[in-house]
């Protein structure tokens, strides 16, 4: 299988784009990177823009956007690009599986964390008032160009959260790990976060082994994103984190520590002193949510070096206990 | 690949059913079988109730059966049972296909024409304001289970347009063909149109090839239903009856006439002169519609002999023009 990763220059990408000019250019866009793409862009018909990605990642406005192309005369053989951060390519991409039963898609990530997760491996999604990602598809992008340019764009709160998430892929391989330590160009480790990911996706597309272990450090992330409101990839580090101090994992913790700050995350931002208020109940009852159909263990992906990782059931009551008596925990 | 086709007798049914008794049975149903179904069912909390499935098979109400589900606590584990006819299996179906990203579905169709197509093969999909079937997926049903008891709560229409369908796979299918021919059973002549559509569907499932041969008499088909407004399956019956007029196929034409009757199908229904308003324009209109990519050309699928089909690309000015030519078209 040839790799759907491209690396490219925003000059590269724009003589890319502009070979559409002229024909059917169907794309989900974000507004906000309007002004970083070719001009023309900014005056097809066939744009569907969104404003604010997060709020509109839901199924009303997927049903505006199929609607959008469908008018504008959208058929089997059309593509869809998407452009924009992760909210975007989950929508544009659920938009792609399901129009017309399926149509390719693209994706151009304009995040660091869509350049490195969300862009990648086909998983598209739209939320529900249920929980997020709860109606989707696999539906893999044709292509994932990544372009570094878009970088300047981010906000501090954007780079931080794909920090974030960079941090986990510095614990599930060693390329990544030994780029982060040696302060490599973060265009440079994000392209070798999306190989990494890329590779893991085509051995196990629907996540029935090896896949799961990108969900490292997430069992903890979302119950954090979920009660202090938090942007992913920011959780991600905190889950990480919080991950090795409960189970301690001494070792993994140090190198956490060592990622973090080559990375220049802000480490004291990081922890749950941080927070003015912490709702340890429901942060416990998120984990309940997140338990096996079993309904007493949870699956954690445990770290036990670098590039050496696997996933391990644990009784969610024992879990819950351990963290409860964390002195963080206790203290918060 | 094992066929996931079973032929039921409806106590068997009901003993299948009555294992989920007392677990989590979720289905979309439609009302008007309700009767038909084991007691429990009735009372069971967790049947998303259909009143009307043709006009309820839309993106709202799809919506609508997702919030349902989720509320009602499904899993990935969980299987979605369908039970109705064709687009009750068709909006069950992409619930299936999306909620979770994709949870099992099983279809127990109760309609002759949703037996022998709708849930076989796994197309799924809602209709838009654009048109039927534009937002969809392709997810198999773990399981199609036939019960030939459901025959008996069909209205006349339904029954036509089951046989109208049945019709087509007589073309398709030699067994198809001398069932009808011996005017088997309809419950044994289902089976054996399922089988066959199952079959060809296990071989083309992105219907890139041989699955195409399905749309036999579709085309002028869709055309009729559209502009007649009649049922599905008896647009068929026609669209095959002036597929092989139109054509000059008197062979085909022939064996459609033994056919149809053997399958005791009202055939003076199925000719133009039925209808009291035919308007050529909306059906020519509805041609251009259905042209492929490049503009200029239709696939149509031609019968060469029984069990021998093929495609062709016609130009569609010509085949307008043959349409327009023909006695039955001049004098509607």
């Amino acid at each position: 299988m040839k790799s759907n990763l491209s690396y490219l220059k925003k000059l590269e990408l724009f003589k890319e784009l502009d070979d559409y000019k002229d024909d059917q250019f169907f794309a989900v866009a974000d507004q906000r990177v309007k002004n970083h793409l070719p001009q023309w862009i900014s005056f097809s018909p066939n744009i569907f823009w969104l404003k604010q990605p997060e709020e509109e990642k839901n199924l009303e406005v997927f049903g505006n956007a199929v609607e959008f192309f469908l008018k504008q005369g959208i058929c089997r053989s059309s593509t869809i690009y998407a452009i924009g951060g992760g909210a975007t390519t989950d929508l544009a991409g659920f938009v792609a599986a399901t129009i017309q039963r399926g149509v390719p898609w693209v994706a151009i990530p304009t995040t660091l964390l869509a350049m490195i997760d969300g862009s990648i491996g086909g998983k598209v999604a739209v939320n529900m008032p249920q929980g997020k990602n709860l109606v989707g598809a696999f539906h893999l992008p044709e292509r994932v160009l990544i372009c570094g340019d878009f970088l300047s764009t981010l906000s501090e709160k954007e780079w931080m959260s794909g920090k974030g998430e960079v941090l986990k892929y510095g614990f599930l391989s060693r390329e990544v790990h030994d780029l982060i330590l040696s302060k490599a160009p973060i265009e440079e480790i994000a392209l070798a976060c999306a190989k990494h990911k890329s590779q893991v996706v085509e051995r196990d597309f629907k996540e029935t082994g090896e896949r799961i272990n990108l969900n490292l450090g997430h069992t903890l992330g979302h119950a954090f994103e979920s009660t202090l409101k938090i942007p992913h990839g920011h959780a991600v580090a905190m889950g990480l984190r919080y991950l090795f101090k409960v189970t301690g994992n001494d070792e993994a913790l140090a190198e956490w520590e060592q990622l973090a700050k080559a990375l220049t995350l802000p480490v004291e931002k990081l922890e749950l002193g941080a927070f003015f208020h912490f709702d340890l109940k429901s942060f416990l009852d998120y984990l309940d949510h997140d338990k096996k159909k079993s309904g007493t263990t949870l699956r954690l992906v445990i770290v036990k070096g670098i590039g050496n990782c696997y996933t391990e059931e644990v009784v969610l009551k024992d879990f819950k206990a351990k963290i409860c008596a964390h002195a963080d925990f206790k203290s918060s």
